[in-house]
């Protein structure tokens, strides 16, 4: 009952420190996140890849408008998890940073560089009143310098870097499958195995290829590319992880 | 107890998180869509149709007034579920998008681009503070490229894709009628009698002419169209739908 | 207990949803407009008329200040119920509108057009915080493009069309009683004929002329008209509704 | 206990709907109206007649500093009942609007343009947040073309029209009298009278000249004039009202 | 306990009507007021008298430093009780309106005019959210026309005209020695006796010179004067009121 | 419990007055001021003398930057006590006023118009809402024509003139031990040894040259000067207060 | 239960005093700075030491991203502890200062200028409403005139200076540590000493070389310097503090 009590009066109005320093706000938006189906990064030598969980609600909703992987500019790609709408706000203020880097530099901005614009953005409603936080964690891959980088925002505006991380649904047990299984010494195609089995791990080892996302930022090429149907489907015959496509449950809101 | 006095803790002030990561102020929201009477939206190879009830409170009120279908311009339609005074600002913002783009690119809007502007600016009433949330669904159909496409935007601010999908009251079991009997290969006429039927499905099979409402935008013409009473009665009859007027009950508010 | 304790949780601040998607602060408002006096309104073949219960406080208050039917332009009438003074206000928005309309277009507003863009002015007080919902019914009557045309405001900003109904005290059982008597085959004297007769139904049959408020925006004219004393006197000796003046009461507030 | 806490729940923060449709902050204004000592108008052939009680705290207080009757213009004069201070801030803007009208229109305003327009400033005060309500009422009277005529205003924002009015404290007691004992064919002698021996009613029929304001508008001279105290206490010595001075009581706030 | 949960109903952010139509941010502020030592203004024939008690908190504090009486013009002086930081900030108010006055019109402020341009603006922290009332009272005397006026000025903003008032601690005890003493007669002599008798009857005939500031406005000269000590100690010992300097007590804050 | 409750009651956004007229945010702005180590002023007839407590938390802490002492301008010094940010904001403030009076008026500021302009910036902070009351106090001494000024603000706004005070921690012993043993005849040097008897009687008469500041204004050359650790020292070691230097405790926050 | 509830009193909306003279939302912004891992900062006779605590969540997640050093200028660095989010918003702010410094007078920033242009930025989030305090605490250290020098800023806006201090988790461990160990004759070398032995206090004497981050600014180059990670495993591996890579813990958030 205490503990009750004790949450209720930090709920109100603005994003208040708790008497533990904690920010519930911020921790409740994280909490969001986690309603969201699960979003994987892997870093490889050969560069980043991007994988998404693309569950839907109904087989009548069309799976391309589960928007999970995006495209922030030539080199930089981001997946998503959690709440959607918010998501779209944040990926539409990291594509005008990349678009101001081009216009005011003459080069393509740094994968360090967005995240960190993008994590101070989302800092700001966490600090000043009259709005919510964002509920939603993003992971910015890309190729700066030839190498691959790696990066998570998540609702307090924290930036980190990774090797390999999930956000979303069942991110515990992937980051645990990620850490078990991961080796810095992979390809894109190992990424992409890895990702996928990562994800079959918490899917009874059956994905149908519509319900995955794929996308890859190769470190040569320095390009974002997302994955056809028939090459997910490849990629999961492959892995035995082809199952059928009744994948419909209750997605994230 | 516990339950409802956690509640209340959300239902203040702005739309902020709750303890599992929900913006109770959104759900709620969602609960008005639910209060108003369904519409329907069907993609099919020859085109969009739309479908709405509009049941009335009074035989004494006008059925013309009962505003669930509007016309955003030539090529794209919306209907609309729940607090109508809601459907009309929205209403009014989607037919402002279109013009601009007309003005500013010459060219129609795509339905895709139509729909995320308005569903970033849905976003932006369950972020920042000072105002609530949208108490309404559309469902956004059109041409794009030739192509027919069918859109949701629900009270979060999230846009969905869809081959068909129901709104409003008795939105599951539509849905599931839809699921049943959808198939891709349909032209315009077949999706106005799937419409016609799934309405049907939960009014004891009996529908007036008078007390719902179709509209088109055919894939070719690229025109919006609205069906009169006498079109939409011939439908009826031959899908034996056809019941008395006596369709007064509570109307969404 | 419950129940109360829910409701208060809705009352503060701004509008905001329930968990049942209802704005309590517009259903508030909707009982200050039950608390005010009847109005009713009818559309006829011959134009629109519009009544008022005009009942006083006290027989030393002029009739003439109880203000519930206002000329919004030559070729329009509202008739109001609720809290007085909110209808000054939207009285004065809509006078301003029909003087902008002719400003600007060289032409007479259209009664459907002027009725939308009130209940958008409505619905912007149901949304955005720091002021409270309008607590006024309106109903708007007029001719346009030679056609009887006749509609409501309520105070969540939904426009409505009507051939006949009632706002205010008593609006059930009048409403009722138009349902029971309304013909679409009434010229003018039949509707002022009906009107008297649905006042008299919940006033044991007895009004006053002074009591009661009439006017009609003809068909033809297309001018409106507010009925003298005389005029009213006549109508409700021939309908056997003549009763004393006594009949002060506890008025709107 | 229930009621307290159903009152408690409107108190706060801005004027809202109660369940009921009753704006709190305007009914409790209403309260602080009743808490100023009685001001009354009456409206005769020859003009009108404000008249207020002037008990005054202490006998070492200036009784004109009890300014209860203010002249708005020439031929416009306006008595008060309630919180003093708001009936200074909205005499002040009565004032302004007589001189805005004489500049723009070269005429004097008319009567009951005064009162609406003071009346739609007071509605502001009860609609749109971050104020309270005006806590007094006016009784404007004056001489429109030729025509005695004579207001209220509530703190509702709602104008009124009278024969014959109270205001203030006692005002249920005061009003029944001048509805037993007014007549229209009065002249302003008359209206002096019955006004004296209204106030008397209420004062154990003893009055001191001293403590009573007398205030009238001629219809033929159309000005406004305040009755000296040699004046009043000829007439309170007529009507057999003429008490002792010792009038002091807790006045008004 | 009810009396202290409404109480508390009516404390929290602006200020707003008590059920009962009172103001209880500016009765809380009347309170303020009685917080703080005593000061009268007397008006005789021959001008104003302003006294204050000028109790200290220490033996160590300066005594000239508790700032109670205060010249406003030439002609007019200002005596405060209450709260010592609100009374500065309108003291300055009213010396910008008499050097507004000077500068706009060429010529002295009147007294009624000044307390009315101050009362306005303390009205305006009564009414409008966002601040909390004045917690002081003015008493300002001064020379219009040749003639001596006293006025008060209190937290609700209402001007009150007095032949002699005394505001603060023992208010009630003071004007009532006041009330029975008083007479219109009086030379400026005789109105700063009948102060320190007042004073002193409320501190066991016992004032120190130090303890007690004097002020006048003579009718003549129409110049504000402060006494001296000597000229004080003069008065005291003629009056038998002259006492030891041991007043230390706990002071206004 | 009642008390408690009360309590609470004021806590919440703005100062507003309690119903005993005091002002809660105020009153707890002093308790800061209380929790801060004791600072003293005397005034002597050869200048002004400041003493602060510089107490540290660690040994490591550099008691340089314990800042107690400030210079506002040449002839002006200002010792805080109280919540160190917020001294620091009042000390900007009044730099920029003595600047700001140097640069308009070509001269240095006087002691107590620089006070003024300090105390009527702290009253704003507890009259308008937005803002919480500044949690300091402030012993301003200088030289004005020649003349050694001592002055306090409070964090009420409120200017008091000293001849010797302290604030802070163990104010009451402080202030008596300085009301026991104070005269006007000292000569800096007397005020020097005052002020280190008076922190002494609170320190178990033992002090170290580390653990106190000493600044004095000399009235004849109307410098501001800090006395060096060597100096404090030799005033201790004649007042037999030379102690160790193991005075860390819990600092003002 | 008591203690509970007033707690709960003063977490809401701004911040606020508590009825003992405290800011409650500064102090649970001091319970976020201790959330965070622990910080060092040592000023040698050679320069100025800065290490901190690098643990992270996942072997996965990359050292480097955990940001907890930062360099400000040439010759001065910033370690933090606490919320990171909000450090960046300060380790931005005070970049710019330098910047500034440099654009404005041609010369790098003083060590004390910076802390105090940050601490008064801080505190402004402390005093004026709208928003929360920083969760952060920050180490300034740099050279200035020649001279090594340590500040440290806190959620207070309050500026200490210190010869060796600890911020963040374990605090009071870490700091007596330093307060027994401490001798200002050490140079760089002994600072990096001490400082990696503090750290090693609390962590079982085993810290590995990627877990610990150790920046130098020297007095003599007064450049900032960052050590490698072969660096800092020669200076654990000559202390005996060699340990294990198994540190991933729960990190501050």
């Amino acid at each position: 009952m205490q503990g009750q009590a004790q949450q209720q009066a930090y709920d109100r109005g603005i994003t208040i420190f708790s008497p533990d320093g904690r920010l519930y706000q911020v921790e409740y938006a994280r909490e969001a996140v986690k309603r969201g189906t699960a979003s994987i990064g892997i870093r490889t030598e050969g560069g980043v890849v991007l994988a998404v969980d693309k569950r839907i609600r109904s087989e009548l909703m069309e799976r391309t408008s589960v928007e999970k992987i995006h495209k922030a500019d030539d080199h930089i790609g981001i997946a998503s998890a959690g709440h959607v709408a918010d998501a779209r706000q944040l990926i539409d203020f990291a594509r005008q940073q990349t678009q101001v880097n081009r216009l005011r530099y003459g080069e393509p901005i740094g994968v360090e560089t967005l995240t960190k614009e993008v994590t101070d953005h989302i800092q700001q409603y966490t600090q000043v009143g009259g709005a919510r936080p964002f509920g939603v964690a993003l992971i910015i891959g890309g190729i700066e310098d030839g190498e691959p980088r790696l990066y998570e925002t998540d609702p307090s505006g924290t930036p980190y870097e990774w090797k390999a991380l999930a956000v979303g649904a069942d991110r515990g047990e992937i980051q645990e499958y990620l850490e078990d299984n991961y080796s810095e010494a992979m390809d894109l195609d190992g990424g992409i195995e890895l990702a996928l089995r990562a994800l079959g791990s918490v899917n009874d080892d059956e994905l149908s290829p519509e319900g995955v996302g794929i996308a890859t930022i190769d470190a040569e090429s320095e390009q974002f590319m997302e994955l056809t149907n028939d090459e997910t489907e490849e990629y999961l015959s492959e892995l035995e992880l082809l199952g059928g496509g009744d994948d419909e449950t209750e997605p994230e809101e």
